[in-house]
């Protein structure tokens, strides 16, 4: 079943950037609350670039969350001291986003994860960058599979990235995402589980959501776990409500589409 | 890349059924001229159930779409006799709909196929029905390649159909397919080619092209080659265009959509 982490609360949009900067809840709370009725079974949290002080800038964005919904937190950030200031709020459960493959980045990351009881995202890149093919993504989900082992993280609490990167720039990376997904899950037994961030990939493109929701039921077509969208786009749930029936991971009913949502309200309030 | 196969000359639509009975072309006519400036790569022609003389009425029906378009035919009919008849019309490089992998049915259409150099959809399903799962209609997917040989046909001649049955009534089948569709690439080298008849699975549901949409291209995502669908349903086709940009089999531009639209028109005008 799809992991739906809601994308909105990131300060490179210029609502929550300066709603960070400047300390004020309100669109904080509004796209909290707009995201758990939508569906979302995480928030992904992300301070942005203006802030001076990005620690202190995570506390206040997850405490600012909490006080409007108890939903999961995933804590998006390339510093891991700002990550941990997230799950010593976020607790157990949180999501950490992300762990490249590079093994400085592993030890930091997957000890803190580990103490936690935190899940990790995993990109399938190293200092050499995000590499072209599939066969080479998987060589470095395999080191994090590795490291998750060495670690002691259960091997589901690892969520691979292939990374998806926007489909006018660089078009071959799409296909080649879409084999490292399936080829994942033959990594270990049980499986790492698999995410994309799923709106780079129409980044700069004509008809946004055309493009991201054709691709992540493609991607479910293939076993993706979770994604990190935009769960304010209708016609993409009404896609996933779809290819859940289609997957057989619901039960058909002719009103499945209003099911999936009254379902998820249900579970999200806080 | 995706072969369309339109799907409206069907004896079993009204206005098709009546057409034939009355041997009235407009509506032949009209159906194929538009089927083909949608971009059909070729166009199913069924007689339906009405006429007393299937032979001859498939034998009209091909003479009224060739006078309109030099599309490629699909001759669609449990009948070898009525098969026999339209591959006279439509020559080489034709497909016969369908052949069950039961004996007689392959001893008496795969000949027929090898004399005409025309293509055959192989069905997996035998005397015994359809099976429930991929497994089974894999065993039945291996008996019609191993007859292929046999008869000397092409592998690639050959589209194997899982058979899509409407979700609202036997929703395992749809995964059950989509397994299929990804195991018969690995059936032989070169391998036999997939193809479904897609508006089966939304039979009896209430959107029908969302759910006929989303199958397509999951489908797509695990290397379908082929299907019988809905061209003159503008939002199928625009997902069709974003599924070959994000599996790179086309190059992307902004205009991908009416750049896919204006190059089949090209292609299929007589």
């Amino acid at each position: 079943m799809l992991i739906l982490i809601g994308e909105r609360i990131n300060g490179t949009y210029k609502d929550i950037g300066r709603a960070v900067k400047n300390r004020n809840p309100e669109p904080v709370r509004d796209w909290a609350l707009r995201q758990a009725g939508q569906g979302a079974d995480y928030l992904d949290l992300n301070v942005g670039t203006l802030s001076s002080d990005p620690v202190e800038a995570m506390k206040w964005l997850a405490l600012t969350v909490r006080e409007v919904t108890d939903c999961p937190l995933c804590f998006d950030s390339p510093d891991p001291d700002v990550i941990r200031a997230g799950l010593e709020i976020g607790g157990e459960g949180s999501i950490i986003n992300s762990c490249s493959a590079e093994r400085g980045r592993i030890e930091s990351l997957f000890p803190v994860a580990h103490k936690f009881g935190a899940r990790v995202i995993g990109l399938t890149m190293n200092e050499r960058g995000i590499p072209r093919d599939a066969d080479s993504r998987m060589a470095l989900a395999m080191e994090l599979v590795a490291a998750a082992d060495e670690f002691g993280l259960p091997a589901d609490d690892l969520l691979i990235d292939p990374l998806l990167l926007p489909v006018g720039v660089a078009q071959e990376h799409a296909s080649e995402a879409l084999k490292t997904i399936s080829a994942v899950k033959m990594l270990s037994n049980p499986p790492p589980r698999t995410v994309v961030g799923l709106s780079n990939i129409s980044q700069r493109t004509f008809d946004r959501s055309l493009i991201n929701r054709t691709f992540l039921v493609m991607a479910m077509a293939v076993g993706l776990d979770a994604a990190i969208l935009d769960v304010s786009d209708d016609s993409l749930l009404d896609a996933i409500a779809t290819a859940r029936i289609l997957l057989n991971q619901e039960i058909y009913a002719d009103s499945y589409i209003k099911l999936f949502r009254s379902r998820k309200q249900d579970r999200q309030s806080p």
